[in-house]
């Protein structure tokens, strides 16, 4: 086990690497606290959640809704959660995001920790405090920001995490490595998916690596006023066809990321795409595809991050430094309908 | 127009006192701004909405819950709201609560002020940054703590307050006397409602004296974790009975100060029972009422301020100086089943 810390505005979130699940009773007493899991997660790791008091969701992005809230919200007021529960989200992104939202509201707030459970959750998902639901076709549109307590890492819930995910979760590693570190890159260019499926030890390295990378640049903007919307690389388009195919987050991000760096050779004198593309690839994902343009910059549009008649947009000055760069809209639309298929 | 400012710890607040409605307009420009308010205000000042986009809820407290917020959630979606956008609520305590919740939770957080237009929620609901909805039973049982902008006083809006709401606010008015302020105290002996209902200028020094002392309690203790709960005299023992009989929340807090004061007696060396009831029944209120004392326990057990064996109480050690004081459940019990009637 490694113990880390980080200090965001108000409050000291602790990381505790490679631990055991049964050290969160150390973390949080069975008594005063409520897990929030799924039934993929549930039934796959059945023996971890004996004894502990549950609430198990249906799994998916599609119940990430206020509906699921408002049933959480019963059932803790059923089982007499008061102001000194703490609540606990085991799982992937979706269910860190409902538990840090619950959290959040339940009494104006109640302590909450997260037991990632997903390798887009231990790198990206359950740092930095941003939670919330879907509203409709607006993803995350309701939320807040507001950091967990803890964070325990047991990587043996890897175990029984389908292939699909482990790739949508290396598609973010991908990412971090591409706007902030260089280093990494390097080390992912030179290994596959399957190495680090094997070695225990280097995956725990690059998992810790990961999330103390997202973490540092969210201590430093935890209300995204600058740095930390280089987290944003690849998502811009990523997001918008995202809803209009049927992809998974990995693979419209990876596919994001490839338009990005078009982008970042057009605007930003970037020179290094083919690589990025390779490491993309080399992880199974998928980076030009063919899409309607047109349509994905309409919906683009209406992203909740648009400034009023330009865009701020994360490129790559080179590999291991994202910038942050304002589009006009008019330019940005021509750049997409030119972006190669 | 009188300006002042208070600091919260991630905000100053910016108070306009004896303003006009229309100064709205430099705060939050008409095009990125949209009101919240209810029905009965909407109509008793249909001239001062003219021109702005509003959103009008049904009024009253039966409202203030998840439904009415996903209903308003959707209609800023349909406006078009985004990050830019102001909300501002203008009405009591309900439309306020809503709103600041609205405002904390779209987007993860957008600009807000409010334009109070009860007593209760110039002197109380409109200042401090809590905000939230009912859920059954539960007041207040979903919502964070997230202070507004921006608080612009028009006093003509109480033109058309009905008299019941101008005594619901005189109840949070002597209740701040008692916790904290034994000169205001004597003016209020010293008068009656109908005076400051005449006396245009008597009012607005009273409501500025009242939203500065709420503000400064919660600038110092913003998290109530100290001196915030002074603020709650009366109100343990208010609210259960508040869901019990049909009383107004000004009429139960009467009743529970009126309590708080026996309790004071009995464990503080309180000596001003007398004189506190006095002042109550001159604004109107109730102080001694028939109930059910033991129902009222059983229902206080549950509130969600509770601590597992004990309560933390507010009493009064004298007029002007509240004090919070930890009651052992079994004692709590027997003082509230001795109280007079
Ligand atoms: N808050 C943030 O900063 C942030 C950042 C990135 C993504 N997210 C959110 O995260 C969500 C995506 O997260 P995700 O990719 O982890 O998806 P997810 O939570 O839906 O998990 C993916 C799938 O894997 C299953 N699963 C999870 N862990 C398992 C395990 N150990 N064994 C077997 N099955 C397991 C789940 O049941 C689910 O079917 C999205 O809603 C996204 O918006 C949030
Ligand atoms: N956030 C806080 O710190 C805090 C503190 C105290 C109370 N509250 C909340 O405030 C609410 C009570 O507030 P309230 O007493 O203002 O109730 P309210 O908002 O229901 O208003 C009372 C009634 O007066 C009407 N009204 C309001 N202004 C009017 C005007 N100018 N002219 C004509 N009619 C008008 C309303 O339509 C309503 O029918 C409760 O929900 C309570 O929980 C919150
Ligand atoms: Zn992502
Ligand atoms: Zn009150």
């Amino acid at each position: 086990m490694q113990k880390k810390s980080c200090q965001f505005s108000s409050k000291k979130v602790d990381y505790y690497f490679d631990a055991d699940f049964t050290m969160l009773e150390k973390l949080a007493g069975k008594e005063h606290t409520v897990i929030i899991t799924d039934e993929n997660i549930f039934q796959a790791q059945a023996k971890k959640f004996k004894g502990w008091n549950c609430i198990v969701l249906k799994p998916g992005e599609a119940f990430k809704v206020q509906a699921t809230v408002d049933s959480v919200i019963e059932q803790l007021i059923e089982s007499g959660a008061d102001r000194k529960t703490t609540l606990v989200g085991v799982g992937g992104g979706v269910v860190t995001d409902i538990t840090g939202y619950v959290a959040a509201i339940y009494m104006r707030g109640i302590r909450c920790g997260f037991v990632p459970s997903t390798i887009l959750a231990m790198v990206d998902a359950s740092i930095g405090g941003k939670n919330g639901v879907d509203v409709g076709i607006y993803k995350n549109l309701v939320g807040t920001i507001r950091q967990p307590d803890f964070l325990l890492y047991d990587y043996s819930l890897l175990k029984t995490l389908p292939d699909a995910e482990w790739i949508n979760g290396f598609a973010e590693i991908i990412k971090h490595s591409c706007i902030r570190d260089l280093a990494m890159f390097k080390e992912l260019e030179s290994k596959k998916l399957n190495f680090y499926k094997k070695d225990k030890s280097a995956l725990g390295k690059l998992i810790l690596r990961n999330a103390m990378l997202k973490s540092k640049v969210v201590e430093k903007d935890e209300f995204e006023q600058g740095d930390r919307r280089l987290l944003n690389f690849g998502h811009t388009l990523g997001h918008a066809i995202e809803n209009m195919y049927e992809l998974s987050h990995g693979q419209a991000i990876s596919i994001g990321m490839t338009a990005a760096c078009h982008l970042s050779a057009a605007l930003a004198g970037f020179k290094e795409t083919e690589r990025v593309v390779k490491v993309l690839s080399q992880y199974g994902l998928p980076t030009y595809a063919e899409y309607d343009h047109n349509a994905a910059f309409e919906v683009l549009k209406k992203d909740k991050k648009k400034e009023r008649t330009s865009m701020n947009y994360v490129l790559l000055e080179k590999i291991g430094k994202g910038i942050v760069q304002q589009i006009p809209m008019n330019q940005l639309q021509t750049l997409i309908q030119e972006l190669p298929a």
